[in-house]
């Protein structure tokens, strides 16, 4: 913890300073933006308050590392500071830290653009999408219902399961995801058909950003790993039930999830989540991990404590003006498996991960059947649907459906990190 | 077919004319090179004979489309190539021909490079790289020993089954590859190991690169497929089985498979695999595909008979100067899936495929055991040892052992196109 993480630091940025606010100074989130409908490039930002850092701009105004950071990051994704390691984007919130710090305005205040003025990028260009799979409260709830007899299989609390996800069909949030085709299986027919999924849902995850990359051979150590970690978004991992059912055996899931995912535009650094970090526990009777998993750094503070929500909006509550409903709730202290042994285990084989590459978390989920990251499992299968206020009920997404992730730490003694909020449409399939 | 196919063309490339050659006029590959160990930059060339044409020197030779494509061509990778489309990778190789053939050398005799001074990169920036699983007879024989109970899925007839896999890892021939560290489960054994892998495969597959990409949300049509493919080259995807065995359920093989793969430097064009074309069919009592997977045109012509062996020298074999031993040969007009069905099939729930992207055509194994394409299969999953000339056997890979694939199409009619070669070897493990 440094000057950056201080409860008491306040902004001259006005709204950064409101109680509650997703973006206070002690967060300093990155994006990649521009002014909306403009013709301008995109560059990269921070949030403070209700308004943008343009990088771009700034970096004239900084020096040294920070500087150098600021210009990584004035093009259209933010691979290249990514590149350079967490110390450079570190300098670079320590200098932006201090310029925007106290009562009156410095000459950042010449670069700042309002958010409500501002569209947003996909923030890298995503080399390689990786899917995990942390949550064995998740695992367990779905495993039963594909199946019953095995619902968390005898390698769950051994291996940290992920899975290669698609980059091309990554989207920021706001995505308008059209209703996918796929085969399907019905109970007790012989052959399958093509036809839009029945079964559309939503992943409650969060995403983690790599920043510097390993070399191809070279594995890197779960207590380097989070050295690799840029810093981390909201996730949504559409995914099409009935088409997963019938096509994942044996090489898992494909164009159940592939047709889109949608995530946050702002990316919440490692740093600036410093101040809600708890011990790594396993429960008692579960197996301690293999070594390469485990050191006593990482127990002593790999979890962190990232509340997560999902909420959902119908097209007739859009219409009365009703607001969106929460659906799921959940935190990321729960999960099986922590960042930094999710980078570990994808490297010990001596896989590269790249700077901007994406690794996903896996749905959400807490021990409480409410705290379910998915409707799959709030709604068991689509046998129980969910009544939302108003009247209607949803066992999976309907045409028109708009679902709302946010996610925030909050703790005694620290300003509360808001990561702000990665929202989805679902439009109708196309005509076959 | 036009007169790029006429088997009676010649070049005044001599080496081009030497009967069986992989590379005669006819065929026209593209890759990305440069003088070996020189800071030349890296560029597009299309191999004849023994030499390259170097599409950076060529461009200013040639008019219209076909110099656009050349531009195109000129950067450290296809990609730009690629994303024209068909028509225009099509025109190059017309002119081409047309500068190449005859008996007297023609300008473009400046542009030659030899392939023996050359060195080879990656010819594309590689967005996403799918993995399918097209051979029936892998499938079953590969099922069998994972799940005896099952060996083939019920869905493998109906779903042209794939899933996505590693592009970070991808490399060219000449590639040297580290034995992956991994989690195994020995059988009876009560906690997992991570130990160097002792069941290191090869697969022998195809690459199909994509040409023209398609819009997220736009499924391209079985008939139209083939517009989206650019070529096709020679992919081994080395496998970890012990890995694999132990953390492929339930979301498909990851870290047995993302240490490595590596692809030849020449991709084939779809066009210049033109005369090797057969018509697709289904075994008696198989099903009829669905709907978006069939038509009259794609039963016509949509096999391609390419001939694909496997070779294994081992590190005495290579001291003593003993030959690799051919140990796996098959074809891909086996595949129970075509190409087209791979790209229909990819994208009917909308995911976007973009130029430059890698789908792989999964291990290509024939009906007989002996035409096996990996060493899992071979051995009956490690239990019947493979004996090469000298006295040698393998289970599996041993530290040293170089594998390489070769693929050609041949038939009366028509001159030999050949795919160049894939070579790897394996290193030992790191110390753990």
């Amino acid at each position: 913890m440094n000057e950056t993480h201080d409860p008491a630091r306040h902004s001259w940025v006005p709204s950064a300073n409101t109680p509650g606010h997703d973006f206070p100074i002690q967060n300093l989130p990155f994006a990649v933006f521009r002014r909306a409908g403009s013709a301008e490039a995109w560059r990269g930002g921070v949030a403070i308050g209700d308004e943008i850092v343009d990088l771009a701009a700034a970096a004239g105004l900084l020096d040294g590392l920070a500087a150098e950071a600021a210009r990584a990051a004035s093009g259209d994704s933010l691979n290249a500071l990514m590149a350079k390691g967490q110390f450079s984007a570190s300098a670079l919130r320590l200098a932006l830290s201090r310029a925007l710090a106290g009562d009156s305005p410095t000459a950042l205040s010449r670069c700042l653009v309002p958010q409500r003025d501002a569209e947003y990028h996909v923030p890298a260009r995503i080399g390689d999408y990786t899917d995990f799979y942390t949550s064995v409260h998740h695992a367990t709830r779905v495993g039963a219902l594909f199946r019953p007899d095995a619902p968390l299989l005898p390698n769950y609390k051994w291996v940290p399961i992920g899975y290669h996800g698609r980059s091309s069909s990554i989207g920021v949030s706001g995505q308008q995801v059209r209703r996918p085709h796929g085969q399907t299986m019905a109970p007790g027919a012989t052959a399958p058909v093509l036809a839009p999924s029945a079964r559309l849902d939503y992943e409650l995850e969060l995403g983690v950003f790599i920043g510097a990359g390993n070399p191809l051979g070279e594995p890197v150590a779960l207590d380097a790993a989070e050295s690799h970690v840029f810093g981390l978004c909201l996730l949504n991992d559409w995914s099409a039930r009935d088409v997963q059912g019938w096509e994942y055996q044996p090489l898992g899931p494909f164009l159940a999830k592939n047709f889109a995912t949608t995530i946050s535009p702002w990316i919440v650094t490692l740093e600036a989540l410093e101040p809600f970090r708890l011990p790594w526990t396993r429960a008692e009777g579960d197996p301690q991990p293999l070594p390469y998993l485990d050191s006593a750094g990482h127990r002593q503070r790999a979890a962190i404590d990232i509340q997560v929500t999902a909420a959902l909006q119908t097209a007739a509550m859009r219409g009365k003006g009703d607001a969106a409903a929460a659906v799921s709730r959940s935190s990321f202290r729960h999960a099986y498996w922590s960042v930094a042994q999710m980078v570990a285990h994808h490297t010990v084989n001596g896989c590269n991960l790249q700077p901007g590459d994406l690794l996903g978390t896996g749905t959400q989920s807490g021990p409480d059947e409410s705290e379910s990251g998915s409707l799959i499992e709030l709604t068991r299968g689509g046998k129980q649907p969910v009544v939302l206020p108003g009247g209607e009920s949803r066992t999976f997404l309907q045409d028109g459906d708009t679902v709302t992730f946010t996610a925030w730490c909050e703790r005694d003694g620290a300003r509360r990190i808001g990561f702000g909020r990665v929202e989805g449409t679902v439009l109708p399939a196309h005509p076959a």
